[in-house]
Order: C-alpha cells, then structure tokens, then sequence
C-alpha cells in the first residue's frame, strides 16, 4: 500500500491530543482499575440462562431427560461463578458512584460475598420463571393466529425475547443489583426494538406481538394476561422537577394496567396516576391520558378521510 | 475471589429443582432425541444464501468472472448439505407435533430424501429470487433521492435486507417447508426492524423506505411497484374465534394492496377484505379499514393544531 | 444422511444456471478486480473508534492513566492502517461508479495516498468528537429521570449509540468520504432503530430517548440542545422531480430544528423549508409541515375519544 | 496490490489441470460420498477424554466434587455422540477398502449401531485406564529426582502425555477399531516425538523419561514398572516377505521386555523373539537382538575414546 | 484481585526500559515499515496446498467428482493472493538485507509482480507434486508391515507429513524463493522431528519410518526409491572457513545417496564427497564419512556386551 | 444417525462410576477450588513474551519506531495482570502441595502480591534476556553456514526457540516461582524436540543446531560460546537413595561445560561431578562420564565397519 511513512510516525502526536481530552471530559471516561461490568460478559450470561428457561430449543440440541441434568449442573455452575464476578462489580460500584479507587482488599471480599448471596438468590428463582414464561408462551399462541404452534413461539417471537429479558433483568431489578438489569433491557432493546425499562411489574400471561416500537417505563404496573400490539407507549407525562429545576427521580411516572387488557397498536397510555381497568380494550392510537373503569372499550373518533381522484382523464378529442 | 465454597457446592439443590421444573412446565422443554431446525444454523444458511443472491457485496470479496464459478459451485454443495439437514428437522416435525420420539430409521430416511427434495428445488429457485431482487435494488434507487447509486442500497437499505430475507423465506414458505420461513423472517425482522410475515405474496419491485416498525401480515398480497415507508401496518381488523373461542388459524385476515400503490409512514391498512386498488396513494397515519378504488389520493383530515406562546415576558417595571 | 448421490452430483447445473444469472441481471453483482469497502471491516473500526471515545466501558478493561496511552496509540496505529485501506477503497469507488476495472497502479496510489489523508483528517477529530459527545451524554441524563447516572447513559442508551455512530459517520460525510458514512449509520440504524442520515446537521447536547423509529432525513439541520422522543420523523414532503421525471437529488428536503426545542413522541416534521423556531415544543403525533416561530407549544387537538362498557351485565332472574 | 488480472482470470487452467491429476494418481485421493474419520475430531475426542482422566489440571478448571458429576455427565454424553460417528466411519471404512461408495441406508445402520457399541465399551473402560494411569504418574515421580510433585508430572511430562494417548489407543485397538487408534498415536508422536503403536502390550507402572525418539513396535509386550530413556527403540529385526516378495503382516515382529526392566538412553532391541527377562538393566546405546534372562546387566564395551591436545603452545622466543 | 496500583502505574518505566533496548541490540528487532513473511501465514498456506494435494483427508470432507472441481478452483484462487503476498514480502526483503526502509511504490509493483509469476509457477507445480508424493505413499505401504493401507499413511505417517511439506518448500526454493522455503520445513520440522532442509534434492518413492531425529542437510543428493529410520543424520563433515575465519556458505557440504538405499536407525553419514552407491545397505548405528560402491552392506562391528548377573543370591543358612 | 437411546439415556451410569474413581485414585485428581496454574494461559504468556523479545517477527506486523512503544506498554500491561495471576496461583500451590482447600482470603491476597512482585522482577529482566539472545542469534548464524542471515535464524531456528523459552523459563526458576518454568520448557520441548530443564545455567552465545533429541538437565552448568549438536544428552550417571530406598533430589547430578565448547552429534556426557573443559571438542556419539582437561579433543574410535557385497553375481552360462 502507498502509505507516507512519515505521516505514520507522526501518529503519536494525535495518540497525546486524544489522550488529553481524557482529562478534559472526564465524565465519559472510565479509567479506573476496579473494572465496571461488562455488557459482553452479562450479555453471553442471558443468553446461558435462556439455555436453561427454553432447553432444547437454542444453542444446545440433543438434550434428554438422560443427560439434561449434566447440562443443567454445569451451566449453573459457571453461570454462578461469572454472574458472581458481574455482581460484584455492579455492587461495588453501586456503592460509591464518584470512580473512587479504594477497591481495599476487605472491601472488595464484602462486594465478593454480596455478588455470591445475590446469584444464589437469583439461580434460586430460575424454576418460578419458567412457570411465568411458561404462561406467556400460551398466551402468545392464544393471541395469534398466525402462530403455528408454541415451538414457533419459543423460536421466533420477538416479543418472548424482550419479555424473558425482561423477566430476568426484573428479577435482578428487585434484587436491588444496579446497572445490569439495565444491560439487560438495553440488549433486548436492540434485538427486537422493544423497550421494557427492568423496573416495570408485569402479570403472568403477557404478550406483545410484533412489537417494534413498543415503551413500557420504568414503574408501570401491569396485571395478569395483558395483551399489546406495536408502538404501544406506556409512559409518563412529564416529568417533575424539584425547586433547583432538576429532574425527580423515583416517583411513579408511569401508569397501571389492570388485568385482561387488550392495548391495540400505536396507542400511548401516559402519566403515574392513570389506571386502565382490567377488561378494558385501548383502540389503536388511542392515547390516553386519565383513567378508565374496568370493562371499557376506548377508541378514537377516527379522522375523517379525504379521497381524491388521481385518474388520468381521457383527453377529449 | 473471595467466594464461600460451601455454599458453591450445594448448587446441585439448586439444579435438581430446576431440572425439576423441566417435568412441570413440559411446554417449554425440547428433550427429545429428534433435534429441530438451529436458528443459529438457519441463520447461517441464510447469510450464505444472500453470498450468492449478491456476489461481490458481502463477506467474501476478490470475486471476479474467473473465480466466481468456483465459488458458486462450492457455496451450493455446502448449501445442499446443511439445509437438507435443517430441512429434514424441520419435515420431521412438522410431521409430528406431539414431541412423540419415534425416529425409526425407517421414517428419518423419508425426511431425509424429502429434506433433499425440497433444497434442490429452493436452490434451483435463486436465479428467479435474483430476478426480482433485481427489481426491488432498482425501486429503492428510483423512490429514494438520497441514494447515491444501487451499491449503497444493496450495502446498507435495511429495506433491501427485509426483502432479500422475505424473498428467500416466502419461496420455502410456498414450498411447504415448516418452521424455517418463520426463523428466517424473524431474523430480519430483529436485523431491521420490518416485520413481513413469509406467507405474505409481494409482487417485484418492490420497496421500503426506513422501514423501523413496517408489519405485514400473513394473508397480505402486494402488487408490483409498491412503495410503503416507516410503520406502516398492514393488519388484522380482528381474529374470528370458532365455537369453542378458539382463534380460527388460516382465513385470509390481511389487505390486498394492488399494483402501483404507495403508503406513507405510519399508515395502516386492516383486514383481510380490504383492497387497495392500483396507484392508490394512502397519506401518512391514514388508517384505512375498507376497499378503496384505484386511482384514490386517502388523507387524514388532519388533527387542528394548538399553538401557545411560551415566550417569557418581560417583567413590567 | 439419507442422501440421494446422483443429485447431488448434478449441482453443477444449478451452479451454471447461477452463475448464468450474474451475467443478467449484472446491477446486483459486483465482479471486479477492485474490492470495495467491506461493511464487516467498516463496523469492526466503528466499534474501535467507539473504544477510543469512551475508554474502558466497552470491549477493553483495566484501562487506567498509566497505561492509556498505550492502548491509545496502539489502536491509533491499527485504526490508520484499516482505515486508510477502507477509505482508499471508497475513493476509487467514488471516482469511477461504472464499475470498470481499470485499477491501474498509478491511480491506486492516488487512491491509497487519500485514504491516508482522509483517515489521518478523521483521527484528528476525535478529540472534538469526544468534546460533543460529552454533551450528549450530560443532555441524556438531565433529560431523562430513569437514568441513574452518566455510566449507564454509556452503556445502555441506544440513544446515545445512535448519536455517536452518527458523530463519526457525519464526520466522515464532511470530508466527502463516498459510501462509508451510509454504512455506519445504517449499522446503527439496526441496532437501535434509529435512522439518522449522516449528512445531517446536529448540535452539541442532543438526546434522543428510547428511540425506535426514529427518522432523520440527510439534510436536517438540528440546533443545539434538542430532545426528541421514540417515533418521531424529520422528513421530506414530497420529492421534486425534473423534466425526465427522475428524482431531482441533493436539494434541501428535510426540516431544519433550531436549538431547545423539544419533539415528543411520534411527530412528524416535514419539508426543507418548515422550521422549528428555538425553544418550541412539538406534542406527541404533531405533523407540522410548516414553519412555527421559537417559543410556541404545538399540539394536536386530540381526537375525540369513544367509551364504550363492556360490563357482562347481570342476567335477570 | 499490482496484479495481473489477466493472469489470474486464467487459473481456471491451473484447476482444471489439478483435478485432471485426480484421477491419475487416484491412490492418494478420497473423492467419496461417505467420509472417512476425520483427524481433527480425533484429536478433539482424545483432548476431551484426556479432561476426563485427569480432571481438573487441563483445560476446564474450577472442578470441585459439588459439580464435577455435572462436568463428567455433560462430557461422556457429549462424547458418545462424536465418537460413535467417528467409530461408524471408521467401521464402514474397514468394511470396504476399495473405497466402494456404497453407503446404502441400511448398511449405514449397522455401521452406526456398531459404533455406538463400541463407543460405549470404550467409554466403560475409562475407570480402569485411570486405573493405570495413576500407576504410570507414580512411576514417573519415583524414577525422576527432577521431579516436584505429582502434579507437575501430570501438567508437564511427555512421557505421560505419550503414555496417556497409548492407553487411549490401545483400548480401541484392542476393540477391532480401524484407523482411529494410529490416528490418535501418530498425534501424540507429534506432540512427544515418542511413537508408540497402538497394538503394542504396555502394563503397569510404566515411565518413559524426556522420550524424544523413542520407538515401541505394534507386537511389543511390555511388562510391570518397565522404565527407558529417550532415544530407545524396540524394533524389528527384518521383515518377513512372502513369496510375492510382499511383506509378511501381522506377525510378531517386536521384542517383548519383562516386568522391572530399566533401558537407557538410545538402546535398542529388537526382534519378535528377543526377549528381555525380569529385573534386567539394559545400558545406554546397547543394541541386543538376543533374549537375556532375568537379573542380568548388559552394557557395551565403550568404544576407546582418543584425546587431543588443542593447546596453542607459546611460541618460542 | 490484590494489586498495587501504584505499582501498576510505574509499568511505564518498564516499558521505556524494553524500547530502549531495542535501539541498542537492533540485530534482534524488525521495526521496518515494509512486512516480512508472516510465519503463521506460511503455514496455513501449506496446510491449504496439502488439501490440494491429498483431497478429501484432512480438513475438508465431503468432496466428490460432482464438487471437486469448485473446491479447488476456490482454493487455487485463494491461494494465488495469499502466496503472492508473502512470496512478494520475501522477494523484497531477499534484495534488500539491511532492513532499508525504501517501499517506493515503483519497487513495490515489481516485487508483486514477480511474487505474482512465483506463485503461478509454484501452482503449476501441483501435478507434478502429486505425482512425486503419490509414489512416495506407496513406497511407505511398500516398506512398512505395520501399514494396513494407503489411507493410514496418508493420515498418520510423519515420515509423509515431512516429505510432503519438503516437496513443496523445495519447488519454492528451486525458484529461488527467499526466506519461505525453511519456514515450511522447520514448521515439519516441529511436527514431526524430521529435518529436511528445502535445498536437499530427493528422488521418488521416498520412505522415512518413525523419523525422529532425522536430518537431512541442505546439499544432499538423495535418488529413487530410498528409505530411512528414524535418528539417521545425513550431515558435514565440518565447514570449510575462508581467510578471514568466516564460514564458506554455499559448497556441497551433505553425502550423495544413491538409487534404493535403505539406511537404518541412527546411521550418520557425512560430507559433501561422500556417496552410497545404488542398492547399498547401510546398517544401524554406522558412521560413514567416505564413499562406498553399489551393492555394499555396511554394517558396524558392534561393541562387545557385558553381562553381570543381579540376581539377589539366597543366603546361606 | 442411528442410535439406540435406551443406551443414550444410561449413560449416566457409566457417569457414576468415573466419577467413582476421582475417589479412589485421587492422586491424579484436581478438585479444589483453588485453580492451578493453566498450562494454556501460561503458553499464551510465553509466546506474548516472545512477542517483546523479537519484535516485528512474529505475530504481530507493521511494528516501526513511532509506534512500537504503544505496542509494548500495552502488552506490558496486560502481561502484568495474567502472569500475576498464574504465579499467584503457583505460589498457592507450591506453598501447599497436599491440595488443602483453605484458600482464605488473607492468604490468597499475600499470594497476590508475591505474584505481583514476582511478575514485576520478571518484566524487569525483559531487556536484559534480549541481550543474552542477540548474543544466542548471532552464535547460531556464526555456526551455520545453512543460514542465509539473522532474520531466518529468528523466524526459523528451532534451536533459538528452545533458548528463548528456556531463559524465560530459567528467569522465572531462579526466581523461585514452582510448576510454571516447567511448563515452559516441556512446551518448548514439545515443539523442538529439545529438552532443557529450567534448572541449568546456561551462558551467553548459546547454539544448538537441528537440535532433535537434545537433553539438557536440571543441574548442568554451561559457559559461553558452547555448541552443541542434535541428540546431544548432558544427563545424569545414576540417581543417589537415601537410606529409606527414595530418590535424593535436590544435589547436582548434571555435568559442567566450560566456555568454547563443541558437543557433536549424539553425544553423551553425565555426570554431577563431570567437567568438560574449556576449548574441548566432544565428537559425535563420544559418552563421557568423567572430567576432561581444556583444549581437549574427544573422539571415538570408531566401531569397525564390515563391508558385504550384494552385488548379484552373473550366472554362468
């Protein structure tokens, strides 16, 4: 290749720009030796725990009752052990959000313990996860007729992919372990372009289907066999500031589904305090902003349509 | 790491209860000897497949007329040989949904020849698959001004990259082929965020603009020329149930779109007696729910807008 | 396998019938002897240059003042070297779209001495692309009260994701780099869903949130200080064509968007020539196509809504 | 780079000529539908059973008796399914070496059900290969003052690794496999520059030091506690031929060493009747081709060694 | 983990140190602009050129008349741009020993174009290697009762292994090929203890057994039909020096061997002058260091043994 | 595939009863929780070091001036933490060879910091093994007239292989790290085929030609500028017992080599108490097994040879 070898060696000049706008912006540098989690590492743990809620059906074939239980043992082994170090971390840096470096060696031993106690605690819940995907498969089948059956679903629904995402980020999330839930999310955002914030409560039985497009914020509630489409919002009004005119963080911003609510595409459901009962169907692009009492069919008075004619006239001779 | 063994070596608890869950929640398991298609393997073929659909683009460069035979030819016996084995998976069960495990030698090579079968005669379908897609890289280019030649759409339009997966999933699709069209349409649908379900029937040229959010439904047919944007839904108005309320699987409940048609963003068109007629114009967040003649311009009347003045005031003196 | 031999031995007529295509339909192959750019090769630098942006949240750990400059300038050295080779393989693509094969060396040399310019040019602003990505950083965080610190901006947020691969990619635009700036924005655009052309121009402090479905077009213009939300479109109106009917390319079509304003979910702003004056705010599916002044709320006049009860009522007795 | 085009649009030549040489020196092609065993699954196979006969110091770490069950269930399943292909081919191979391409479904069967018993048997041998081995790692650490520990001798000792593949090796051959075992010698012959054929008769307590060069024929038998240097072979005489003038196979063509043998470096002896009896010492560079009966110490007559004096003598004055 | 940071900062130091040296020790760096030869890619170059030699053996399976042909079209394409970038490499560093820096563009085409016209003529070669090796397989089935076909030779033999990769590091040393040739045969070197240096000149139906320790030096002569045991040196004598005291490169400094030589385990025979006549014997453990005619068996006098009897006596009663 | 999976399904016993056996023969067990040192890691230490010591040679290209100090800083950096942690891990294991379990937290963090200590001198000692091994590559270039220049000696020379592992390898021994530098050189070992124990000493301008079967042991002392050949062993005479029949280790068992030495091929010397002076000339195959005066030749006399005619005679007629 024609390269100038003298502009090549002059390289480090930039290599000294670069590095000294470490110490300008600081704020988006993480250079300190106690490392953060890896959203690499927490990624290839989710897809391994979804070995273990779906086996047979990703990754690992030739599974059977005569062998599952090596496969079963050996994956929770490791997954203790990585899922520890991934904790530890989080916790630590959980404990002390300035990038101080006092990673002491007695301290460090206390995030240790705390990253084990809540990976024990968190394998320990695996079993009642599987029950409440269990429920969801079946209400996606239920929900769709296009589905073929529940293999189809456990394959292929995107939906079941941000909602068992989302069931184990939750799991972590009432666990109090910071930042990983929200890697969690944040992969499954990616993947299927569905937007569950870890915080939210959600039922047994819920399905999404098709999904692109669908929020659901940070402290939603959301009751049992709850059913939405694409583009569905379910998100705040505005937000709060205190008297320094910064945001408040923590208070409930998002709004309560009761159960056996249908949510049609593209609506938005916003604010804290709106409640829509359980029964309700929410039409396509309703956007509601006050609650709804069960038993209820909202939808919109839809715009009035205009047709004009494009046809090409025959020209008169 | 400071990690307390004992409780590391009372993980098997923890698995013999998971595993536990396996015999419970029995829906969610494959534990059969019998593996299924591998999406990941699936996923693979497919990127193969779209090697030789456009030579020169992708993974594999320095192809030339020279060369390109060999690569070709190499690529389809490969080809050959790993879809006749997902293919197979897949006829098997499809031929057999209650997990039974029953893989008599006797009915595997059935699988087997039928998995053979069926690959031939997709791979003999790539040229026609070139054809159209042929159709489609030139649409895109003639309906988009910021395309800057037909390399940049076939590097870079998530359309294309929909098209392209829908094309190749729709042809085992008609084919009979289960399971697989799903897994390859819901690759994409992750890729690009364009949800096409593989039963749908598009006609050639045919083009997507941005696309994030785009469904189209199983029962939908597409004429030629067709030009759709961002979030545009072509849907089910609602499922019928039959007298047990189970959901009625196979009517058609997707529109017809004729030739010619455009859909601007956001758009939805529902129901499986729904036409659009030829050069149609459907304007954007228009939700349309029956037949409309050819030659129609459809708007919304648009929602009356609000303006308030947020302008601080000057403080009287 | 159940294999039947006799077929498989006569792929080579598939693979001529094939390869026979490429000489058909040749505007979707590329055969010559000139590679082009290779997306794989293109995101794999993105991802090196996103390293270098924000050192020690992704790929790379441990990193700390004592050895970040090694790390800086190791992956400076690679990143001219691969870069340089990319961008050198644009510029002859660039120079000559025919696709003709005449890479004679002299001209090569031409080509590979710019991409060492261009690439040494890129590198040089990283620095300042740091400096404007910590703007964002901080808007995201004053923005969205979800967010529990900088850190996790950095690791989750699709939003930010997009916006930096749209720094770099507009950065690569301005120096009249053919074809990679499109690659890197439409790599982006799968993983987030967001679209955002890299010919658009965005100021400092910019933040999108949630952001799937997000459109914006090649020649937006976008002030300092904006939030936008999931959904929202900054697009052409209609394209102009000339006197043969082909799309006229290059003229402004997309809205320009002064500073602090704030566009909710789902709107749409359309056209060259409509501007959102600075500290407006655009409501929640707002489709404005024309210039509103600074300071004014827009919102819709929401649609009536319809209840209707769905209550089973008590049969009588 | 500076190619001529023209030049390698005519490789084509080149090939064709290539595969033309196929079929005039058939001997040393394998152009088959039905694949032979594969070396690099051997070796894989052999690496993997290797982790199950000393857990814990190779590749897997972090084995504690809590999950090792797990470790070992997941291996030996994982195992029968590669190796009982492996077998299969090999079996079918060594039904039909003119290499027929007559894989009819129902043979294949056979091939396969005859793989799995073998697979099986193999696998069932492994607690007493362990067995012996455990006995050669004691042997090694009582006849090396250079050793640290038993574990040293297992991480680092070629003898045991030589030693270790002959275990594995011998136990197929003994089973009739064809192929398989010389594939799993020959490779640690690369490793160790020790050969040892898989037929030769090994027992207990067996130490071979630093190894290099080191040869052991296919009818050896070696007895208890035998213990030789590198260099050392135990070989043929000459070899029988028939009246053809073809070598005679099979017959016993190697020497046979008692129990509580010690052979120094590069002795060697050979010949299928030679026979070296219990308790005897063989010397360095010894070559005998003669039985010697028990107790007794052979060493060569050294060669008289000559010396010269190099010395510069002062020169005169 | 427990470290001193503080330590870890200082590693800079360090580094310093290690540049420094290698300002001062240069003859052991290579900081050179323009590559060398990468050993790694040698390598993989020769493992793809034995798949062209020995098709359907090793790496690849599955080939068959109906496939063959793609296969090595593709690889002989592959190969023609790896093998010219390296030969390219080595021819420039061969006209240039002093670590100039000068890859002037103009040089730079030269030395492609002249690693073009070696690799085509290399890859000419082929039939002819396969013609060679193919009597070199049934010279080992030929001289070798423990050989159960020609199948195990080809997979297993050492011997082969290293006459193959002579084979082809000899044709690229016959074209005058810098550097790449010994890379070849000290990477067979490595594997299989056998040591043939690239300019050795060997004959057809070549047969080495077990081979470790075999070296063969960079002059020899070696005719048809000759075979060799493992440890057989044939070396100098001891290397004429010129006036200065330095080491005359280049004269014939390894013994000739004759048509159908067999010599035997650990044989030497040496000097540029030395020959074995057609059809000799030369016997275990011989030292030749002069000519000897046709039809001569050499065998040694061999040292007289001494036995001594360890019996333990009964003791007296 | 055909297989029975009632045999699959109790492979479980099989499962058992190795695991069994990790009770029974637990010597060649490791189930702690303390991991050992990796022989992989340690390998890939090794060959990183190697990296340092000849830089711009071997994996690594495109090393020059202006950028070989971030290469180094990097990979000093990142040597530190991964030998850290093996020597750390020695350190445990040689403070406690019963394979206790206690690895308490205290403890494992002094482990640490020895590692770290260690790791530090090792780093340290980098420019000074440089010096040694220029020494080491310019004897092999002085005393092979074969070689074409240093750069082959450096890419090629198995010989200088085996020296740079060993003076890694003997660094870290006198250093008194356990297991690791045994690691080292049986690695080296298995590549070369030489054998040099991490014990011996070893002075500067060290040259082992083709190298094949070479011994070098634990308590051997060698000056500068020795030579030696192929095959060569410096062994031990006999293993001293103490009064319990054990082997004494520790005491020097291996000869001395004084500066100028030349050892040819398969030669011998043993002996703790043996000295070969300075100056001297071993011939091939001598076996020296006590002292012999500076400026001494040694040689053989030569075994007698015995010459037969082969030659068949013409039959009379």
């Amino acid at each position: 290749m024609a390269t100038d070898f003298r502009i090549k060696e002059e390289l480090g000049q930039l290599t000294d720009r670069l590095v000294d706008s470490y110490l300008e912006h600081r704020s988006i540098n993480y250079l300190g030796h106690c490392p953060l989690p890896n959203v690499a590492d927490v990624v290839s743990i989710v897809s391994d725990v979804k070995e273990l809620l779906f086996p047979g059906y990703r990754r690992r074939q030739h599974l059977h009752m005569g062998n599952v239980t090596y496969f079963v043992g050996d994956m929770i082994d490791s997954l203790h052990d990585r899922l520890t170090q991934q904790i530890a971390r989080a916790v630590r840096y959980g404990s002390d959000t300035q990038h101080s470096d006092c990673c002491e060696t007695e301290k460090l031993k206390d995030f240790e313990m705390e990253g084990q106690r809540q990976t024990v605690r968190f394998l320990e819940s695996l079993p009642e996860l599987r029950r409440l995907l269990a429920t969801d498969v079946q209400a996606a089948f239920d929900g769709d007729p296009a589905a073929s059956g529940l293999d189809e679903i456990i394959f292929c629904y995107p939906g079941l992919e941000a909602i068992s995402s989302y069931r184990i980020a939750h799991q972590l999330f009432r666990q109090g372990v910071p930042l990983i839930p929200r890697m969690i999310s944040e992969d499954a955002h990616k993947l299927t372009g569905i937007d569950i914030h870890p915080g939210a409560k959600i039922g047994p039985s819920f399905f999404i289907d098709h999904g692109t497009g669908v929020v659901i914020g940070a402290t939603c509630e959301i009751g049992s066999r709850v059913k939405i489409y694409q583009g569905v919002t379910l998100g705040a009004l505005s937000f709060a500031k205190d008297e320094d005119g910064n945001l408040v963080r923590g208070s409930k911003r998002h709004p309560t589904i009761d159960d056996d609510v249908v949510i049609y595409a593209n609506a938005t459901v916003l604010g804290g305090e709106t409640t829509v009962g359980a029964n309700c169907v929410v039409g396509a692009s309703v956007s509601l902003t006050r609650t709804i009492p069960p038993y209820t069919v909202v939808t919109i008075e839809k715009p009035q349509l205009r047709f004009r004619d494009l046809q090409p006239k025959p020209e008169a001779g």
